[in-house]
Order: C-alpha cells, then sequence, then structure tokens
C-alpha cells in the first residue's frame, strides 16, 4: 500500500500515518516530493484493512493498493490452470465445453426433448433451472423439487451431467441430491451466506458474474469459496449492465481473457443472457471460442414463444444444431492449437 | 402490450401471435401500417409472460409492455404516501428522518459513545452493522451476536431504535429480536429467497437499492416484500454502478424524486455509500431534503481512520455535528412546506 | 508519480526503471517492499508523460499518478472562486443563476412568448439553439443565422443576456455578435479544436460536461480554455450516461460539489436534460440550489408538444412559473447563507 | 410510432392525439384496452418529430417508436454488404484487414520502422496520428503537417495505404491531401460539423464508435456521412464506458455482430483502445476474426516505453508479430468460410 500525504501535510501528520503503518504490522518508508510525500506501507504480514482506514487520517490524500487483494484464485499462486470435473466432464483441460438446457425446466417433455436434442447435437453438460431468480412476484419462480427430480431423470437418460442454481442456503443439501454442479447466480453472486454455505459443499460451483460487478469482485467472491474449502470453481462471464439497451447486456469478452491471465479458474461465456439475442448467439459463442475460452453455457428451448422464462433469447432446437456447425470450424482450429495466450 | 411485428412479416405469421395472444386470455387488435403491423393485447387478467414470450415467435420483432409491471407498490394503487413505524419514530409523514451511525459495531467503546453522540445531535435511528457483507473473505465480517446484544444495549440507553443488516435467511428471527428495522443491503436486493423470508417478518424492511439495480427491479424488489405480506418497506438510494471512479458511487438523487412519484413508499438517500467522500455528504444530503426524500442515512464513527470498514467514508462525532447544523436551515424550509411535488 | 515493479521484477529492470525517471527530469527513490518494488518520481518540472509511458516497461506493473493532472482550473492554485460577466449577470458570486428558454428557436412568436414570460418569472439569462446538434439527420437542424437575430431581438426586448451553442469554429465569429455567452454541447466537450479556438473569443463559456466524461475529463476540457487564455468559464452538468433507463441521464448532483471543492469555476445543473422528465425538474433544481450550484439551465416552450426538438421534457410557460415558485423557499435558505462546504 | 395513453386519459386527450397525428400526416388507429388506450400513427411519409413531441400531450404517457430511425445505411435498404476500397485495399469483401501503426507519428525513425515491420508482418493499411485529441491541453498534440508528410512518404515507401484522424473540418482538405482514409475519432463521433464537412469529402471514412454512444447513435452518426453523399463509410468499434476499470474500456464485440445484422456497412474492432491491456490485444483480435468482423486497428510502437501518447496499451514490434501468427489459424478458418451469421 501507498498512502499518498496531500499537498502541504504538516510534519506532524506523515508522522502519525509511519505510526499507524508500523503499528498495523508494516514497515514505513516516507519519500518527500518537492509537493507532497508518500509513505509506503512494506511487508506482507500487515493488518491491511488498517492501512485502508489511514484514507481517513489527517493529512492523507489517498490509499493506493498495489497489489491484487486476492490470494488463493491468484495464478501467481498456483500457474498451472484448475482443471474442475463435473460428472465426468473436465473443465478447463484445454477442451470447450457446452452447456445447454432450458432456463426453467417447466414440464418432462419439455426437458427431455431439450436433452436428448443438445446430447445429440454434442454438448457436455444439461442446465435447466428449478428455483428462478425472477425480477419481479408475478413471474413464474421454478418448478422446485419437482424440476429437480427431472433433471436428476434426464441425467439417468442422456447421461449429461446435470447444473442447476441454488438460490438459499437452505435448498443446498437438496440440490447437491439431484445436481452435478451448482450454480450461483449473478445476482448473487455477492450473496456471501450462500458463498460461505457452498464453500462446505464437496460440489463443483459455477459462480456466474454480477451485471455490476469488477473483475476483482467476481475473482474475490471466487476467493470465498476457495477459502472456505471448495476449490472446483468454474467462472461464467453472463454480461454487465451498461448504458447500451439494444443488447440485455455487455458481454464483456475481454473479462475472460483477463481472467484467464490473473486466474487459474476456468472461464465460461454466456451468450444467451450477455446478448439476450439469439441472432447474436453463434457469433459470440464462436468469438469465445477463439479467444481461449473453456466453453460457453446457452438457453435452448424446443418453443422458445412458449418458453415461461428467457424465450426471447432461447434458441431452438434447430438452432442450437446450427450453433454446433457454426463452432465445428474454430474449435477444429482451437484443437490444433493456437496461442491462447 | 403491444407486439410490433417485423416488415414484411407473413398474413400467417400476424394470425399465429394473433391467436397466440387470444390463448393468453387477452383480446387482439391488429393495426396495419404501411410497412409492418403491430398487434395489440387488451385486457387486465391475461398471463402477461406468455406475451412477453411471443418476442421468440416468427415474425415478430419486439414486444413492447405498455403498463409498468409493478401494482403494490404503485402510487396508482394507494395514493396516499405510507408512513412507516420504526420502534415509534415515523418515516414518511412529511418529516426528514436521520439514521446514523458506525457502519460495523466494533466494541462497547465504539457504538456508545457514536451513539450517545448522533443522539445529541438530533438522530432518530441508530445504525451498526452486527453481519456484514465485505467484498473480501479477509476484511472483517462483523461481531455478529455480540454486535446485536451491544445494539440492544445501546437502543435502552439512548431511546434510539435499531437497524441493522440481515444478510441470510438464517438470522432473521436472531436479529428480528434485537432489531427495530431489519436493513436488506445493495448486494442482496434480489435476493429473492432473503426477500421472501422477510416479507413474513413483522419488523420494518429498509430496502437498498442494488447498485445497478434500475427503479424499475427495485419497485420491484419492494413488491416481493409487500406481495408476500410486509407493508412495512422504506426504500434507500445508496448510489449506482457508473464509469465515474472520483466517487464510490453515482448518487441518483433523480431516482428519489421519480420513486415518490410512482410509489407510495418512503424513500432515503445514503450520501455516505453514494459519495464515499466526507465532504459531500452535507451537500448531498441537503440537496435529499431539499428535492423531498424522506430522510437520509449516514455513517458515522468516533475515529474514521480506525474504522474496520468503510472509515474513509465515515463521519467522525464533530463531522456529524456540523451535518445537522449545515441540515437545519433547509430543513426549515422544508417544515414551512415548499411544493413537494 | 508512482511506479508500481510486478512481483519478481529484477533489479536490472528497477534500474532502467530509475534511469528513465531520471531521463524524464525527475528523481527518483526506490523502496523495495518483501515482494515488490516501488519507484517514486520526485519533482515537479520534469515531463510526466515521459513517466506514464514507462507502465509499458519490462518489469512495471502500474505508474499511479498521486497528483490530479490539471492546473489552471484548480482551487488549490485560486482559492476564492472565479466570477463570470455574462451581459451583467454574474456567475459564482454567491446567487443561484437561472438560465431558461426553448431548446431551439422555431420562431418569432414561439421565442418572444417565451422570452417574456421567463423574464416576468424572475429568469436571468436567455438560452435558444440556433445550429442544433440532433442524433439524425433527418431532425430539425436549427434556423441558424435567423435564430441568431431573433436571439438579439430577443435581448433587446428583455434586456436578458443569451446563450447559445456554437458546434464549429467557423461558427465562432458569427455566433459571438450575437450571443453574450457560448456554449459547448455536452458531445462537443472534447471537441479540442472547437476549444482551442473558443479559448481566443473574448465571450464566455458555458461548458456542459460530456455524457460520459469523468469529473477529471470534464475539468482537463476547461483546462483547455483557460490555458489557452479564456478565464471566463462556467462549468454546466446535464447528466451522464448509465444503464437507467427511466430517466433521459443520470444528473450526476454529487459531480457539481465535487468540482466546488476542486475548482474555482462556477457550475450549474440542467436538470432538463439530465433527468428528461418534466416532473423532475422542480426537485432536482431545489436539490442543485441546497448544495450549493450556481444556478440552473432549464429548457421551457410555450408548447412542448409543438417543440421541434426536446419537447418531451420542457416546462410550459406555467411550469416555469411553478418553478420558481417552488425554488422560492430553498433560495431564501440560500440566501440566509447555510454553510456551502 | 404507437402513442401509449395514461390510465384515465380522457376522451378529448385522445382525439386531440388523433387530430395531431393526422395534423403530422399519419393515419391514425386507436385501440382501447380495459385500463388506457394507444393510439398507433399509420404511413412512412408523414414528420416524425411531431410524433415525438406528443410525449407532451396531455394524457400521453410515452411515445415508442416501432422502427429504426436510420435510412441509407440499413441492411433492409441494401442488403448486400458495402465494400469500401482505401487505396486499394477492399474493407468489407469476407477478408480480414490489418490496419496497424503508431497512435502518434512521432518521427521518421519511429514510423518507418514500424510500417516496414507492420509491412513484414502482413499488415493492409497503415495508421498514425497527425492531429492527436488529448485530454489535457499539456499533453503531445501530434505534429501536424510534419507527420502528414512523412505518412505520404511512408505510403511511397511500403506501398501501405494511410489512415489518420480528422479533428475539424478546417483540416480536412490538408488531411485528404496526405491520407487514403479519414478517420473520426470516438471523441468527435457526434461532432456533426465534421461530418457533414466529411460527407463532401472523396475520402473514405473510418467512423469510430464514441465512448457512450449506442449502436442507434452510432449508426445515426454514419447515416449523416451517406446521406451527406459519402458511401464509402467503416465502422469501428473501440470500447465503451463502463464501471469496469481493469480494461482501459469494455469492447463490445457483440456490437459488431449486431451492427453486421443491421447494417450493411463494414466494422473492425480496435482492441488497442478497447481494452488498454497488450495482452489481450491478441485474444480480442481472434475473437474479432471468429465473430466475423471486417478486420481490427492495432497500435504498434518500436519501443511502447518511449511512446508520446498510448505507450501502455502499443504492441512492439515483436508483439505484433505475435499477434499476426496468433492470428493465422482462426483466419484460416474464416477464409475456409465459415457461416458467418
Amino acid at each position: 500500500m501507498i498512502i499518498n500525504m496531500r499537498e502541504g501535510a504538516s510534519e506532524q501528520e506523515i508522522q502519525h500515518v509511519v505510526d499507524r503503518v508500523k503499528e498495523a504490522g508494516y514497515q514505513a518508508h516516507v519519500t518527500r516530493g518537492t509537493e507532497r510525500a508518500i509513505v509506503a506501507a512494506v511487508g506482507s504480514n500487515g493488518r491491511r484493512h488498517e492501512l485502508q482506514a489511514l484514507a481517513a487520517a489527517p493529512g492523507v490524500a489517498a490509499v493506493v493498493p498495489i497489489a491484487q487483494p486476492f490470494k488463493l484464485v491468484s495464478r501467481q499462486v498456483k500457474p498451472d490452470g484448475t482443471v474442475v470435473d463435473v460428472g465426468g466432464v473436465r473443465i478447463g483441460d484445454g477442451s470447450f465445453v457446452i452447456i445447454a438446457g432450458p432456463c426453467s425446466v417447466e414440464s418432462r417433455d419439455q426437458l427431455f426433448s431439450t436433452a436428448s436434442a443438445i446430447k445429440a447435437g454434442g454438448a457436455h453438460l444439461l442446465r435447466g433451472g428449478a428455483y428462478k431468480p425472477r425480477t419481479s412476484p408475478y413471474e413464474f419462480q421454478g418448478l422446485g423439487l419437482e424440476a429437480l427430480e427431472l433433471l436428476s431423470e434426464a441425467r439417468r437418460r442422456t447421461g449429461l451431467p446435470v447444473v442447476t442454481e441454488v438460490m438459499s442456503t437452505e435448498d443446498v443439501e437438496l440440490i447437491s441430491e439431484h445436481a452435478d454442479m451448482l450454480q450461483v447466480g449473478a445476482r448473487n453472486m455477492q450473496n456471501f451466506a450462500l458463498l460461505r454455505r457452498l464453500a462446505k459443499t464437496n460440489r463443483p460451483i459455477l459462480l456466474k458474474r454480477g451485471p455490476s460487478a469488477s473483475v476483482r469482485e467476481w475473482l474475490l467472491a471466487a476467493e470465498y469459496l476457495l477459502a472456505g474449502g471448495n476449490q472446483d470453481v468454474v467462472l461464467c462471464e453472463r454480461g454487465i449492465k451498461t448504458f447500451e439497451t439494444e443488447t440485455r447486456n455487455t458481454l464483456d469478452l475481454a473479462s475472460l481473457a483477463l481472467v484467464r491471465e490473473l486466474s487459474h479458474l476456468p472461464v465460461l461465456a454466456d451468450p444467451s443472457h450477455g446478448t439476450g439475442r439469439p441472432t447474436l448467439i453463434a457469433p459470440m459463442s464462436r468469438a469465445a471460442a477463439a479467444l481461449g475460452a473453456d466453453g460457453i453455457m446457452v438457453e435452448v428451448h424446443p418453443c422458445p414463444e412458449r418458453a415461461l422464462s428467457d424465450g426471447p433469447q432461447s434458441l431452438d432446437l434447430d438452432g442450437f444444431s446450427r450453433l454446433m456447425r457454426s463452432l465445428a470450424e474454430p474449435l477444429r482450429a482451437v484443437a490444433r492449437g493456437w496461442d491462447r495466450s
């Protein structure tokens, strides 16, 4: 940490900061400029938050961190990429994983027709919502347990491991019995009670980026999981909120490349939520493959215009086939191993 | 709802939409333009989500809602403003309520010195965090039960009712025993499991706006509470995320005026989180008073530079006194009753 | 400037940075932490951009500025607030200046009826667009010279000095003959050719904040004017672009308070563009007054539903009267001199 | 256009809207719902802005457009993609065009070493700034005419056509003598005086997207050029402003795919400005290629740490070679013609 003093800060104020830096467990190095001084706090075992609070000390202009605040998720700590095994499917090993399925599980027919179609098309994992976070209380909230049982059955039939969202600490146990991977939705990315509970499961976690979360906040949310004991974390970028309204969100593909640089965790793109427009799903999926993402998550529904949620951004079964064909060529290129950096 | 057809949509596609509109429980009125047609869905008892899904039907360009999606929070439904009673303090009756206190409860001394100072300065409610949502797992997470007991004791000593944040459904009962009002933090605004649980308490709720929540999403989060049975909801704007980095967030004061227009619920401003800069708290508080907000929530700490959380944006005890003096004149003007529209 | 070295940067890399810092005209102070080193560049007469470019040097993690990049607009350089005289109206002297008028000058009748109504209502300056920046080439682009002549005539009739927008270097001379103050619109805030030209006029400038300009970029745009020789600059916040769509823009009132802290230049709010909703103009104007703004700029039209531009956000003549009545009480409070800090 | 009436709007108010719709040159169709009415304006030859202004009429809730406001840039008007010829290089014909060069032209050596390196690496066009838009007046503003002459010479030596930015109407003629393509920078995207002037040149235009411009606003800026007579327009996305600060901007790749859908104009990505981080340039370039962009524009400098502008985001000559190698495989995949939709 660097503590920047204000122009004209007194010697007493500088000394006070030096004393507090030492009190916090660091060494203090003062550099005096022509107009202002800075105090560098040196060491790695001090109490970081005590330095941060010095922003409120007299004569201090700002406290500037010089290191990233996350540890266990950092690639510095673990240079090799993490591979997460989800019911036998490996995410992060250089392959490109396709997670597909309906936004919500609505019925046996809807789920099973989708599951067999995506299986035939080449998907690796089945997604489907049982408990749905909905902006309005008057919208469809998911079938709950019934959906979980249908997902279990779909897995038995197709062999596809299942991903589903968990919204509450109270549901973790039940959902873990039925799902191979637990998803933390974008709106719950900083639901720390939920993160702490999920750190204690033995299920891998799919952690979606919050719509206004910085990459740093996202990685710190993952840090909650790793610090709590769960190393099997896959990140998923699903678009951030910006001023642009032609797309539902702005899919921040650069964040995927950046996360691969900063962290060893695998990272996926969700072009369905990320764009909200079916016509943009194939091009953004190809883009994700080309930049080195570990896979995608897409919404597929046998009849999008009858979907109880997110129909307008879902692919129909034909659309999913076309997507997979459109991905074939770039994935062959990926497989030939272009430089993924 | 209006369903806009694409240019060149076929008669068959238009007819299909008409059929689906009727199926959803509405009447369908078609208007044919020179280049495109629109289908209006008329009625108020149909299944709204079935119309929304038509965005995915062939030939449809967009589905445009023409009514606001919230009901119980709407001023149309209840023209008179709601007054929420929090331990005898009335919010929403035209007065300007001051909620003050430390970000986190850190110790007996810290809490009691703050509580008596804000009481003396004219605050109406005491805030203090017992369970803290923190971006990093390595930051101070709150004293938990010990903090709740200190808050209870502070209430007995000062007579100030207490507001504290609840982060998890599992904590609702315990916190309700100690606090007069339960706060839903910005990051939990769309934690629907928590909202549903809080709808069943008999405690009033302070619902903070999420950092990337639109006014519409915020009101729909409140709708969860009202629809679930809890009418005592106070809204609080605490800044949204934008590109501006000189302030911690961008305090969207216009949203307060807009919420007063759209809803009957009282609404507060939180200039501490909203700006992150102590020097901006007084001017933004005066602004909130002048535009007709029902009060403010501010962070106060006896020694901000030693605070375990949010020190840099906290007022010290002197700063709180100055804030109250700075508010005196505009509040007299408010009291004389300028047009609050 | 602080140059943060990467973890594991070599001695050679550190030495290279030290050499380059000296080459750029600064002293270099190295502080070695347990994991990384920092190099502080000390001095005030070096070549700042050479330090910035070091972000690209081997072993460097980041270059962090510790001083604000603007000079002449800074309150540190000139602690007393600047007062700008616009045809006898003083902006920045503690009074609250009202600039009102139509978005575009459309006709003699429209302009003169508006001008006399706002004069009667208590406005100090008349605004009206002659050359209009319009998003689409098919929208009304302004009456040009005819509008300028009408504005001149309106000034003669009412005595109100005139503000109008200049969009191009080529129009500066002509517009200066007819207007008392030249406005730089939000979309031209970083039209540096225009700023450089306006720095050479003897007319005061109203510099609107760009819709995605940070406060720092806005003040640097003003710095172009001051550095080029024009000291008579008034700033105007008119809303920034965010994800919120219920309001046309998000009026960033905190930026006004912040600008007053950082700079000596007067600063206004434009609640018409800032909100896009007539019902929000009065509350946001009162808020601006209460926080210490130097005035407001509002759009007024005798018949908003027939306006050729910005009708939906314009007040009609009655609405303007109501606004002025709604402001009376807070302005009396301001006049009694509450603490403006 | 659809005019949504408020709930409870009177018959008189509805009739007034109907009259005004007809007055504006449209037919009016009224649909009465159970709670509110809508009025559809039918026709394509009316005065659109008169409908928009009805948002201010009594009883009106909102005016909702149902067609895109641009015409000449629309793919509906011209289904085949436009191919723009820049000194013999064709942009938009299915190939992937590489524009590379330094942010600013700084010296003969710097420009010529860069130009020959990018030529050798496979670039198609040379970029280099002669007149630079800089946030601060104290930063390097470009070499002006000297730079233009160096660019001309670099073209003669390498055969690479030249792209350079024009900031002012006054410079258009001079720059046109030296450059093959004129760039409108992001901050000038809505400098309408400049757009109108450029519509009259015979040089192709590279129109960068403004940092807070929606796709719609961007296409309307292009519409100014086409409507004014210049059909040779290439669009370039260079990142939008969002809350994320780890990257300089957020490169909105979905906007490229969307622009290809809405418009016939070619569209490029600028990953240098779009990310501000050299390590992200290669992955984002591959992504742009994979989604169907017509090319990229990247900043290259022989010694980024000595660059007078944008050094930290520039590739060095080696970095450019690596970029081109990293692109080879995806470009072969593109060449084999995957579905570009």
